[in-house]
C-alpha cells in the first residue's frame, strides 16, 4: 500500500498509528481489462485508490447511448463520490481499461478516519477541493475554450492517455464525434 | 451575523471563543442592486455570505457574449471557490441582482478557522463537498435529463428564482435561449 501511503501524506500529517487504523479495513484487490468495479444503480459504499491500471467511469442515457464521463490513472481516488456522499444510487459503471489493482477503501474506513485522525477532515477537504476544482473546470471550459483548446488540455489532466484509451471514449468525454477528434488531431500534425 | 451563526452551527460545533476568533476580522457590508462585490482578472480573496439579496456570477467570453453561471441567495456563501483556493485570479464577475447584504469573510479568517478550530476543516470539508456535489449535477444532467427536467429542477436549486431574476439570465444559466425558455414554461401552462 506505499501509494497510498505517499499519497496521504503529501496531503497531511498522520501518524503511524492513525495509518494503521485508517487502513486495516482496507483491502487490495486485483481486476482484469474490461471488468466493471462498481455498477448503476447501486450505492456506493466504497472509494478505490489505483495503484495501477486505468479506469474508466460511464453512463448510459436514456436512449441507450454509452457516454464516458472520467478516466481515473494510478494514484488517484475514484468513485462516484457525490452519490457515496449523498448515499444515494449511482448512475455510473466504473469500468477497468487495463489490468488494475486497486485499494479499496470501505465507507466505515474513511468514517474512521474523519473522526479518529487529527487531520482527517483536512484530508477529506483537500480531496472534496481536488475533485470541485475539476468538476468547476469543466463547466468553465464549456464557455472560454474551443474544442480544440479543451483536446490540447486533455493530456494535462490525463497524462499519455491517447496511449491507453481508445479514441471513441476519448470523444465521448470531450462531447464530439470521433471524426470531430480526428480533424482535431489532424490540426496538431499540420503543425509539426 | 446571527444567520451566518446559525449557518455554522448547522455544519459543526463551535465554542463561543472559537465563533468569535472566526468572525472578528469578517465585516458586514451592504451593496445596491447592480453593484459589483467582485471582478474578472482579480485573486479573490474573499468569501461572501448573503444575509439578504441576490448575487449573479457571470463571464464575457471571447466573442463578448455575457454568460450567467450560477447565482447565489440568502443564507449561502459565494466566492469564485477554485480561483480562490488555487490563489489564481478569477474569470467571474459577482453582481448584485437585488439591493444585498454580505458579510465578507477574508481569506485570513477563512485560514484562523482551518488552524484553530476544532472542526474548521469538518467546515470546510462539507462546504466543498455541498458545491462539488453541485457542480456535479450539472455536468450529469448534460446526460441523464431533457432540457425541460433541467428548467423544472431550477427551483429546486433556487427557490423563487422566476420571480427574482430577469428570464434572460435564466436562459443563459440554463445554457438555452430566451426563446426556448418561453417554450419551456409554455408546456407548463400547457399542464394546467
Amino acid at each position: 500500500m506505499e501509494p497510498l501511503h505517499d499519497t496521504i501524506r503529501q496531503m497531511i500529517n498522520i501518524s503511524e498509528s492513525e495509518m494503521e487504523g485508517f487502513l486495516k479495513n482496507c483491502l487490495i484487490k486485483r481486476f482484469k481489462k474490461k471488468e466493471l468495479l462498481s455498477y448503476p444503480n447501486s450505492i456506493p459504499n466504497e472509494v478505490f485508490f489505483i495503484n495501477s491500471g486505468l479506469i474508466r467511469v460511464c453512463l448510459t442515457d436514456n436512449s441507450g447511448t454509452e457516454h464516458t464521463i472520467h478516466f481515473a490513472l494510478e494514484n488517484q481516488f475514484i468513485c462516484d463520490y457525490s452519490a457515496f456522499i449523498r448515499k444515494e444510487p449511482s448512475i455510473y459503471a466504473l469500468e477497468t481499461l487495463e489490468d488494475t489493482q486497486v485499494v479499496i477503501l470501505p465507507r466505515k474506513s474513511i468514517e474512521w478516519g474523519y473522526e479518529n485522525m487529527s487531520e482527517g477532515n483536512k484530508m477529506g477537504r483537500l480531496i472534496a477541493e481536488f475533485y470541485f476544482i475539476y468538476q468547476d473546470d469543466r463547466i468553465k471550459n464549456r464557455y472560454i475554450r474551443t474544442p480544440k483548446e479543451i483536446y490540447d488540455s486533455i493530456t494535462d489532466v490525463f497524462p499519455n492517455i491517447h496511449n491507453r484509451v481508445p479514441q471513441h471514449m476519448i470523444a465521448s468525454y470531450l462531447g464530439i464525434t470521433p471524426i470531430h477528434l480526428s480533424r482535431l488531431k489532424k490540426l496538431d500534425f499540420g503543425k509539426s
